[in-house]
């Protein structure tokens, strides 16, 4: 059970209320998910959270299924049980197949199982890899 | 320190010489990094996680790029510095900008960051996005 | 559901309930929560937890509500909502307000995402900071 | 070694030197640590983060050693080798003497501890710590 | 809720089939659990995970219970709930009794105890210490 | 570098070498490690994690061998580099071969990369999985 109350929109602030309308315009959506209604119990957090969320998910450099998959990933990989729900509901809205969802899958349990493998032989990091990752 | 020696290719035995040979050719490159060369200490594991590897790792529904970029995001998370590197040159060698990295990584950040936020305040999950989740 | 059986003090062998009693008399309740419960399926285990904690949470030169909220953020970070629920509990019955508690959650968020960006930059450690950490 | 350059004052964009100016104007210091230099690489992030830790981590219902120990709980958990050093150094500068920090430790060792067990025996949240977690 | 469908035995394509009767005869059990109706859903991954689970849990030069163990040990550590339930079932069934349970548990919560207080200590290896672990 | 001094025999307070001289007749060594002389800066929590180590890993229903793969396996999950070489070197004490080691890691790799499938793919424990795991 959340912690504090869920604020819905008609009981909150004004600051929260401005908060939500930008949610909302900004994702095309007219309702506020339990996410952002926990927040509210602390309205500086809640804005300063979807400031973050807002510029960090917008498009740019990556799109945004690209950055809704990452999302998924490290949710996974935190067992965090609502954000991983919400990000692939989120990925699927930007058009994520059932392909790509089993794939993303795949790649997390991966990676989950070589950085434990890499972890127990503690493996050197090899002189061209810290190069090639710097971009040398 | 790698637990075990780091085997190379002249010292391998046949099956490992194998995996190496296959490694380099479907990576097109001439050299085997250490992760590879510490599990041969185990060639049964060598040979399990490389085939593994290459059948995750595949073009498919999602692009290297994108699946080069998805590990990196667990990497992170789970904070292995051999594996953040290779899958960062990975992800370059693949295509990725600097200001894809930059990006990739202040979504890791911003999803740790909600990730801790929701566990702390024990956000239920909204049933439409459960649904949503689901494909429905 | 947990493994084993929840030990209820009237079906306790003497050496659980002689850590039952120190419990409710230390703690000034009547009652006995279900982590020691589950505990007492394994009375070695019990009495030593029971007596680390003890002195761990005792006041010396933290106080109990300070040592509650680092409690939590740990949990919130490991995601054991059990332990995030039962000593958000404790913190507020040492004084916590929903106000301190929003600022918790708060720092551990930031912590979290801070803590990824670290990983993900591979930041150096600077050595001026590392002689401050020793106390220099 | 760090992803990208260390961005230092002289060769910093306008935008970061200002972040760089007001992180040691706020922190009163006339240094800026490897943390920022690494974020500099994006300076939308780099502003981002920075005012986010500003808010975050200024004196409130918490105190700024307490918060300082938090970070220094969660960073531990995690392994975040600067996080941890950095925090350390923090808290020492906002009072923090070496015995809250060895009281620290052991609090974030057993949190580990317990979670784990909790983890492992799976224990059912006792319906009056829920409430009780909730202010009720 | 599981993400996909949980595909039955009567309702799976051959290549499932194949798997779940593999699974069925290696166990010597006439019923498929939900991990792997789930991940019937991608049935690539579902032949990879199965192959590899079947070559890393059959016996060699650990047996069938210890590797059942070491199994909980990782799944506690990282709290996942299905997880640790199925290889308890699964140690109990190779012939875990409810006093090495306790111990495992008891174990389990020590070293991520120990594995705190090292990370926040930040102690040095000994050198000795690694030469042994590399078994010089 | 180690917060705090390595409290070296000669330097430390009765208290200490009392401790020290007790880890050094219980393991039949004539050394301490660096865990504990980190540690011993906290002459309390010293005390208190050799007794619980002590007791924890003393024989009982579990060999020490296994105890030790154990924390193996905790450590190699959490990326604790020290409690890696100490548990491996601990583990070759007790009898472990490099076949032994070789499994035990196949098997934590195998278990992270698992566990992170059920978490994404969420899967629902079965309800005669859960009765198992109960003993029933």
């Amino acid at each position: 059970m959340t912690i504090g109350k869920l604020v819905e929109y008609e009981d909150a602030p004004a600051e929260v209320k401005a908060v939500y309308d930008d949610i909302m315009a900004t994702r095309k959506v007219d309702w506020i998910n339990n996410f952002w209604k926990a927040l509210a119990n602390d309205p500086v957090t809640l804005r300063r959270v979807w400031e973050g969320i807002k510029t960090v998910m917008a498009p740019g450099a990556l799109d945004p299924l690209t950055k809704e998959m990452l999302y998924v990933a490290v949710s996974v990989t935190n067992n965090c049980e609502y954000c991983i729900n919400s990000h692939i509901a989120g990925a699927r809205k930007a058009g994520m197949s059932d392909a790509m969802l089993h794939e993303l899958l795949a790649v997390v349990g991966m990676a989950n199982q070589t950085n434990a493998l890499v972890n127990g032989y503690q493996v050197e990091l090899d002189e061209r890899i810290r190069k090639a990752a710097q971009g040398g």
